[in-house]
């Protein structure tokens, strides 16, 4: 009888979220999985496994790591591949623009105005002051500290920036002295 | 001989842009087409002709008119028909978001806080005002103008709105005295 090609089912994906302070410094995610195996003899036993996946530092999301051949074994079947692709865990404070980060910082109208050192936290879990005492922070201002988003995964020594975006907060009312003041003083 | 089904060329399309102040009312636009009429003896004619568009009020961009058989005319050949798709025309100060319309006004930040009389200029060319003498505007706040947005195609009594959103335009600087007056109001 003329051989028949063997056949193997289509690839199983699984999502790993990783989370931007993992995806600057690289990380190793372990995977567990469980497979069946079919026995020739009928019976069926339930294997479990770990999959170590080695996530280089600046990865892309949508990134694929693909184990070969270690979905369910079937007798005269080539086992599945599985896929883990790699997603950005959604951040507390932090976006990510491919290497850039993006922060926005609150500043209340009071600071933008009359000046402010702007503490902005980074990705190490430290903090980056930017002097901003002497100039007004408008709503439309950008700050970019470079060098503090993520490794480029190409060539990891090369970093993209920490963008800081400014929301000012307004009062939601002032009084009518207040207001007499300040359009003398903004005139 | 077997009859051949006689062939049409694909339709001829071409954009015409037409402005919002003319979405809003409908209006008419004549179209100069030219077409070669091939004659039996090898002669070509060039003729002019004008295609009247009947723009409805509120029409989307992208709404399609086809104009039978008004392609070049050639011997044994259905002429192609001509299709003028319709787009929005640049507004100078509104954008469209479907049937509303959105505009951005400057407000200096000292009318932004002490109060001011918010004058919105309208697609009929008129203002209208919004009295914000009360309140503090700030960059989120949004006003919406009920019905003085585009008409519904497919209801033209039912209107859109005009959506006004905020730029409060900052001094560049404050002198220091100005500071620290503000630094006492605001705090």
């Amino acid at each position: 009888p003329r051989k028949q090609a063997r056949i193997q089912d289509p690839t199983i994906e699984k999502e790993v979220f990783v989370s931007l302070e993992e995806i600057a410094t690289g990380c190793e995610k372990k995977m567990k999985i469980s497979r069946k195996i079919y026995k020739d003899d009928g019976s069926v036993v339930l294997e479990d496994k770990v999959l170590k996946i080695n996530i280089k530092s600046g990865w892309k999301s949508g990134t694929k790591v693909t184990f070969s051949r270690e979905g369910d074994q079937i007798p005269g079947k080539i086992p599945a591949d599985i896929a883990f692709i790699i997603r950005d865990k959604p951040h507390p404070i932090f976006t990510r623009d491919g290497a850039n980060i993006k922060y926005i910082y609150k500043v209340p109208l009071r600071e933008a105005l009359c000046g402010t050192i702007v503490q902005v936290p980074t990705l190490d879990a430290k903090k980056v002051g930017i002097d901003c005492a002497g100039e007004v922070i408008k709503p439309t201002t950008t700050k970019r500290l470079q060098g503090f988003g993520l490794p480029n995964p190409k060539d990891p020594a090369k970093k993209g920036d920490l963008i800081v975006d400014f929301d000012v907060l307004f009062p939601e009312q002032l009084s009518q002295s207040s207001k007499d003041i300040m359009y003398d003083v903004l005139s």
